[in-house]
Order: C-alpha cells, then sequence, then structure tokens
C-alpha cells in the first residue's frame, strides 16, 4: 500500500469517528480524548529517551487518565487532591530509580501531563460546558468544537497547498525547515474563511469581532502548535512521534494542533462569555 | 562570625518574623510565604545549570506569582486560565532561545512552579480556609500551621540530635549519607509527641486518630521531603541550595520540609474534614 493509500485509508475511518464520538459527547467522547491523550503522551515521553531522558511514563499516563477521568465527572476537588497526592509521591519515588537525571526526568514527566492530558482536558471540559452555556443552541458544544476541528483542517491543508505553490521565505528553518510564511499566512486565511462561513450560516452566534478572533487564534495558535512538536521532536532527534497511524505518523503528528488549540479555545470562549 | 552564631542570629529574626505573619494571616502571611517561594524557587532552577539545564527562571518565577496571588484572591478560574495562557506562551518562545535541551528546559521550568509555588500555595489556602471551616476555634488556621511548623522543627531536631547518639544504620546513603535509620524514627516519634500535646491541651480538637495521622504524616513527609531536596542537590553536583541564608544554607535548604508537607496538610485536613 503507498503512503498516501494508507494516509487515506486511515483519514476515511478515524474522521468519522472522531466526528461521531464528538457529536454523541459524553462517554464516547471522553473514550476517544483518553486514547488520544495516552498515545500522545506516551510518544512524548518515548522520544525523550534519544536525550537519555527517562521519564516516568506509566505514572505520567496514570495521572493524565486521573485528570481526565476527573474533568469528566467534575470531582475538581477529588482530583485535584489526588493529583497533588500523585505529584509528591512521583517526587519521593523518583528516589528510588537508578537514572541520575532527576530534575529532567521529573520535569519532563510534568510537562508531558500539562501539554497533553491537561491541555486535552480543556477540550473535554468545553464540549460539556458550552451545552450548559447556551441550552438555546441545539449541540452547542459539538459546533464549537466541529469548528475548532474544521478549521485547523482547513488552515493545515490550506498553508501546505498555498505553501507548496507560493512558498518562498522560509517560516522558521531552525525548527521546520519546509514551511514558510506564505503558507502560514494562507493557514490564517483559510481559518478565517471558516469562521466566516461559520458566523454567516449561523452555525455559531457569533458577532464579527469573535468570528474573527476565533479565525485567528485557530489559525495561528494551531500553527504554532505544530512547530511547538516540531522543536519537540527535533530536540529529540526524531522525525516522527512514532509510526502508529500509517501514512500520518504518530498520533502527537495528528493531533498537535489540536492538542495546543484546545485550552486556547477555553480560554477564548471565558473570555468571550464569563 | 561563626557559623552557629551567624545560624543563632538568622533563626533570632527569622522564627520570630514567620510565627508573627503566620498569627497575623491575610497579606502578612501571603509577602512572607512569596518570599520563601520565589527565592526557593530561583534557586531550584539555578543549581540546575550545573548540569546543564537551563530552565525559564523569571517567567517560571512570574507564574509562580501568578499563582499564590491567585490563591489569595480566591480568583481560582482568572488565575487558572492566566496560567493555561502562560504555561502555552513558555512554550512557543522556548523555540525562540538558542538551548537546545527544549524538553528539560521547559520541564524543569513546570517542575519548579509544581514543587515550589503550588505546595506552598496549598499552605496559604490552609492557613484561610481553616478559619473559615472552623469558626468556633479561635485562630484555627494559625494554630495548624503553627503546629506544622513546630512539629517539623521538633522532628528536625529529634533526628539530628538521636540520630548523632544512636544513630547506626544508614538510611539511604545514596541521597543523604548522613541520615540514620534510627534518627529518622526519634523524629517520627518527636512528631507524634508534639501532636500529643497539642491534642490533649485542647489546641486542636482532634481525635486520637486524626493526631497519630497528622503526626506521623508530618515527620514522614517532612523527612521525605528533606530526602527529596538532597535528592535534587545530589544530581545537580551541589551542597546547598544557595548561600543566602548564612548559617543555614539557602532558602530551599531552610524550608524544604515545609514545602512537601504543605499539600500533605492540604490533603489530610480535606479527608478528616470534606
Amino acid at each position: 500500500m503507498t503512503e498516501l493509500a494508507k494516509r487515506i485509508s486511515v483519514a476515511f475511518f478515524g474522521i468519522p469517528l472522531l466526528l461521531a464520538t464528538t457529536y454523541l459527547g459524553g462517554w464516547y467522547f471522553f473514550a476517544v480524548i483518553l486514547i488520544i491523550s495516552t498515545v500522545a503522551q506516551w510518544e512524548f515521553y518515548h522520544i525523550q529517551k534519544e536525550k537519555s531522558i527517562f521519564p516516568r511514563t506509566l505514572p505520567g499516563i496514570m495521572l493524565g487518565t486521573l485528570l481526565l477521568t476527573g474533568v469528566q465527572l467534575k470531582a475538581w476537588s477529588l482530583t485535584g487532591l489526588l493529583l497533588t497526592a500523585g505529584i509528591m509521591l512521583l517526587m519521593i519515588t523518583e528516589m528510588f530509580r537508578r537514572q541520575t537525571a532527576v530534575s529532567a526526568n521529573l520535569g519532563v514527566t510534568m510537562l508531558g501531563i500539562l501539554y497533553i492530558p491537561f491541555f486535552l482536558g480543556c477540550l473535554l471540559y468545553i464540549r460539556y460546558f458550552l451545552d450548559i452555556m447556551f441550552p438555546q443552541i441545539p449541540d452547542a458544544g459539538f459546533r464549537f468544537v466541529l469548528t475548532m476541528f474544521v478549521t485547523i483542517w482547513i488552515c493545515d491543508t490550506f498553508a501546505y497547498g498555498f505553501g507548496r505553490k507560493i512558498g518562498r521565505h522560509k517560516l522558521y528553518q531552525k525548527v521546520s525547515p519546509n514551511k514558510t510564511i506564505e503558507g502560514g499566512i494562507a493557514g490564517v486565511i483559510g481559518s478565517l474563511l471558516v469562521l466566516f462561513i461559520v458566523k454567516e450560516t449561523g452555525i455559531l452566534p457569533l458577532t464579527w469581532f469573535q468570528a474573527i478572533a476565533f479565525g485567528l487564534v485557530f489559525g495561528v495558535i494551531g500553527q504554532l502548535g505544530d512547530l511547538v512538536e516540531s522543536w519537540f521532536k527535533r530536540d529529540a532527534g526524531v522525525k516522527d512521534s512514532s509510526a502508529i497511524l500509517p501514512g500520518h505518523g504518530g498520533m502527537l503528528d495528528r493531533f498537535d494542533s489540536i492538542i495546543f488549540v484546545s485550552p486556547a479555545l477555553l480560554i477564548l470562549t471565558r473570555t468571550f462569555w464569563p
């Protein structure tokens, strides 16, 4: 099977699965977020070994699962206390390992929990919270999250497509040698286009200001998320976060923009509708 | 001035200052916690350079300050959103630095925020929260926090004193060559003694079970906090976290047990009185 064929096959099953579970919300959406988070977090920890850093993979993933479960159950107090106890336990047990890069090991473990399950936890939260906040709009949570997904995918496509055609000035050679400024701008324009359509069709009740804000944030932060993830990979000296998604690379590669935009979606939403 | 004289001078001014601000609570207590947190966090970041790790010291301390201020103002939502934005900004700007240990730098920066201002934030919170939770006990917050301080200091003293006299079996050579199991047990016994006195004199309305629990937790977790901090220092190859407190070493050296017990105090309190 060619790379392109593999890529299309994965997307053929993956995209409907993601969209269906996002629509259904509840524990369906939780399940798919948990899977993405766990695999991406595992990949993030795994590539660190190239730099002789040995994060606490299993405890890190367990704490990430605890965090996401706590968000889904809205058990803020209990989850906060359990996570705190978990962090303390992590620090105490680090002394019993044979690894010597203590601060780096612990630090990268914490970073993995903040970067992936905590950021995705924001998405999990916003999916049900928006339903509560906009009872007058049917499927409000689904509409917002779907808008975010579509915007990021269109941004990606525009950046890649226009980048290939008209890209001339490198965006950030050190981090990502193939990206261009022209592609980046095209991506942001693509994002704004999607938000324009979402507003004009009334899919979401946004003012012009809000539509532009979401478009810019999704487009810019989404691409920054891609760059940050590329920077982590360069740091570790790897090309893909893993080979788990045939034709796509790793889970983290595929969802890096969604992961990074999730907290931005939460922040923007809470800012516009406090 | 001899080392002992310096040590006594610092304690002569430091202990009353700490106790007075703890008693007064409010912004006085906040100020002293902020100072301890900032200096200790700075020290934690500073010793990492010995391992060629370059954490984001200023942003890390700023986020720590934001966290503590948010706890004091009880502005949970706003602080959470600002901290999240801060973490995203930290990750984005890491790409523009010339350092190459990206994950380690970011990870250790996050670790510093969790270990010190977040843990001390638990202490800040419990100081005013206990006043609210026990309105029938005058100065409830002060009494609990004072009990914690005194227990840790007595535990320290017993562990050191009895350790010197009857200490024979090493506790954990790799981490802290001078500590002994006998000293450790003496420390826990000292902690239990303090809690016994606190219960019997009615300073705090504790059952026997609660008194023993607090005694064990303060004694064990306090000593583990000391070991964890020693392990960080060994990892960095330094003897003291800094020379900022004449005769005592660094701020982190001085407050490592208090820092580590703070979240434990919060967890135990929320467990006994949910």
